[in-house]
């Protein structure tokens, strides 16, 4: 399907549900996809930070791209992550997702590598080119170590290189500088600004974002659809009561104990966890080598979702 | 061919030589392997960060390995990078390398996602349950953003997981710990400490090194050879002089204009210049989106040749 | 005079005019402080990292905090920076701004040091006793390179540690973390959260923060009193238009060329510059090691200023 | 008295003893100056990273200076460092211990503010101008998150603002070019190469390096003494036995327990535990706010100093 322009509203980045021997879980995949779709969520984004792209090799990732674009059949769009290092691995990616029919893809700046923003530019070029749908760039400096900057995203857009941007880097100035840029260049037409800041959606909606990808969208997709449509009427009352009740909610990303794991083992443990609990998935495990959630982590969880109302 | 315990002497990073539209250059390959072996280089080195491992497809990571090992037919030992995300899809590479041949694998801890002491710990205990043959651990902070402990490699090798490090930290003071921590606990046996840096190879041997992989090696494989013969000799006035010629030859990695592109364009880049204007290789293109040097530059990466007495 | 609790509204951190042989220039200051007092700000913040605070020797330093505590003669609150790397050069400066007339004062966490949150909360402890005035933690981890978590922060308010934070993280989740735990703590009573990101105040307000300390509001500071107002009206589409205009003003800050100095130089001359192009202070220098502007640079600061309606 | 040209040897950096109560302990300070000087250390380095500078009120600074000067009236050079953010506060420490009889003064570049090569050649051009005595740079990039780069610290050599280095940078291959280029530009004599690097001292005289300013030379100053002439007098193979003890020996920088303390608190607390232990100080404590170690990590300490025969 085309990609509305500019892509809007709710587009979470969906979870990949595992098996304990980390297989897919194809079923529970297809499930998750089902109650994000009847909460009224206005995209999927596989294959993402979320998805643990970083952690699937090609064979899940085929696997994930797959399932979810023959199980939801073009009733809505879906973006898929083409998520390596540089350009020529990048592309063999593009290749795969687009061919298995994602209607956009998710790259990142060159990573492990040392690079330059007239190679991050290139790079960019080139995976377009390569690339028969839209491109978007994800931002997100936690992982790359390199943040986008406003002219360079800007410059891009006004080329037709990228469609839009998926800005996970946390620097609020940066984003708004995006957006006023968009809005203000007479060469860039539809260029699509996401958040994915899901503590602050409320905000980044009132300066004028298009919309959001919310790793937390997969535990509580009706809270962000609610939050986003708060927003779009103007209600910034109500938007705040439930962006606050999922700033609740998200503080079980910390759940996990430091001194025994990272924090990308906490993060996604509480969100597999939390949709274990609420029967959306069969197992909550993550993939290798992240640490599984101790029984009581586990229980915290359940915590956190029976005070936001979702147990 | 097995592994010799502990591995020593020099091992070069092999350049990965490149077409100008960026296909594996097999006939330059075999000339570069050519060129090292007959130097007298101890084992050779695929798919590392000088071979550009970050930015070749899994096609031309298949291309390299096979026509490295294919061409040096048992000769001398071939170790193959497993550079990947996380565990499962390097333990991909290491299948693909090692039904290729190779001789040993070499892999970082995991990047792009957070991580911990103990999931690296996972990690390495993962891949090395996977592979048929001997996993040496890479550390490459400036690349993975993660320094590897000493006690995380000591413990490692006690228990039979690593068969070596590969130290491109540039942390002496954590590298010699890791060789004293090797001569000193009884439960280790031939644990193989090589380093990367190479402006200080005499150094690192003088404390107890067993070898080194000096990306400079490809340009200049004799001098390497030299320096370790002097070293293991006890001729540190020599070793010195020659190392010492070789910091001057290593001043070419930056010859790149640092606001026109990146420090892998300018380091790679000066030493694809090098065995192209030696005659080594066919063509010095980096793989894309790595910027070409200059002709001014790749000039000046002439000077330092004629300089160091190789043109 | 006591300060209010919360601290609320508009608290622009003053910057230091100065000499041609950077001596204070007194003055200039005074007139600088009439500026910001007759645009309605709600207090001052001298001495703070857009004061130069870091560039000035003490005795600088007792001739800023006399002349404003002197100038505005209880009129409104003056905060002061008490900037300096550990505890027991800290509390020499809180004595020192103390004695001179401030009525709070704002010190980092450790730096230069290696630290701990232990050591931090130590430090604020110690400081707080060392002070006959209320205490605001400065979150600024660009300078100080550690941020300041938010259980951290709400337990030091709870303890009566700290009566304020003004967040220049950038880290807008946990700024929302802090302002969210203070309204939910029982224990924690009229705890001021400022923020110092001035490209985001409007979302900022929106979420509950008492408000906000912009170094641009030197420049502007008519236009931070309106936005504030505009926000505390919940007049939110004016207080966008409002923000969305400073936005554009705070641009200036990147007119100085990276290649030739640091981030400092170029936005802390802008600042000055511009308020030597208002007739507010009598010569732009900023202090030593710093690099002045280019008239070339001035020129783009004045076209800055004009497209705000400043000139 | 003249500084040697260039500074050659042992030039430990003093430890400041403070009483219980966070005064300096005058009594102890001398008997760890009579310590050193016994031992045969050829130069002494106060107000340092070791010395607990950052920590010390300006009043502390002085007492540590008039002591130490006065002390060792002229018998061997003294440094001292001076170390504050940017050049005014810096040249008020230069006035202060050049006053008190500092031979010499070490400073880094600047820190807690952003900056850039230009600003910081400018600094010590400035401090230098400012001092009576030679200036030292003091590269220390864990504190100052700058890197003194090989041709800033050349050109400033050059010059004649800079008249040695303090390297404890970790970076060796930086270090060694330094080395190289002091020997190979015919505009530069007399420069000072010292490495603060405690664990590589043998690597750094092997290579060339005038001298070495170790933190661990408080506690064992005869065996860097022992060191220095070892690899004076070309006995590599003693050199490195010595050189191996002392690794043993600075584990105790460690032995702190990391979730309760920062790395200053554990380092500096042992230097001081093992001075304490063998009978040089009257009190183990470090300043605020750091964390004292436990009585079972400074029973730890009495075992590593047991171990290397100190005890």
């Amino acid at each position: 399907m085309t990609l509305p322009t500019p892509l809007t509203g709710v587009v979470p980045p969906v979870c990949t549900p595992l098996t304990p021997d980390n297989e897919v879980d194809v079923g529970s995949l297809t499930r998750l996809v089902d109650h994000l779709v009847t909460a009224g969520v206005d995209a999927l984004f596989v294959l993402g930070s979320s998805s643990e792209a970083a952690y699937l090799p090609d064979r899940h990732r085929r696997t994930v791209v797959d399932t979810v674009t023959g199980h939801v059949a073009g009733q809505l769009p879906v973006l898929a992550g083409a998520i390596d290092m540089t350009t020529l691995r990048v592309r063999d990616h593009v290749v795969a997702v687009t061919a298995a029919g994602a209607d956009a893809v998710v790259t990142t700046a060159p990573f492990y590598t040392r690079t330059h923003p007239a190679e991050i530019a290139t790079h960019f070029r080139e995976v377009a080119a390569a690339s028969p749908v839209p491109l978007f760039a994800y931002d997100l400096p936690v992982s790359v170590h390199t943040k986008l900057g406003a002219d360079l995203l800007l410059d891009l857009a006004a080329e037709g290189v990228l469609a839009g941007v998926k800005d996970s880097s946390g620097d609020e100035g940066t984003f708004r500088r995006v957006l006023l840029g968009t809005r203000a260049r007479a060469d860039i037409t539809d260029f699509s600004v996401l958040t994915g800041a899901e503590l602050t959606v409320d905000s980044a909606l009132a300066m004028g974002a298009d919309g959001v990808v919310p790793g937390l969208g997969n535990v509580d997709p009706e809270g962000y659809v609610r939050l986003y449509r708060y927003c779009r009427s103007g209600d910034w009352a109500r938007a705040r009561a439930e962006q606050e009740r999922l700033c609740g909610l998200f503080a079980m990303t910390a759940v996990g104990d430091p001194s025994r794991m990272g924090g990308s083992s906490s993060a996604l443990g509480a969100f597999k966890a939390a949709l274990h609990l609420r029967g959306v998935i069969d197992c909550p495990a993550t993939a290798v080598p992240q640490v599984p959630l101790s029984s009581g982590e586990v229980e915290r969880v359940g915590k956190y979702l029976a005070a936001a109302g979702l147990l």
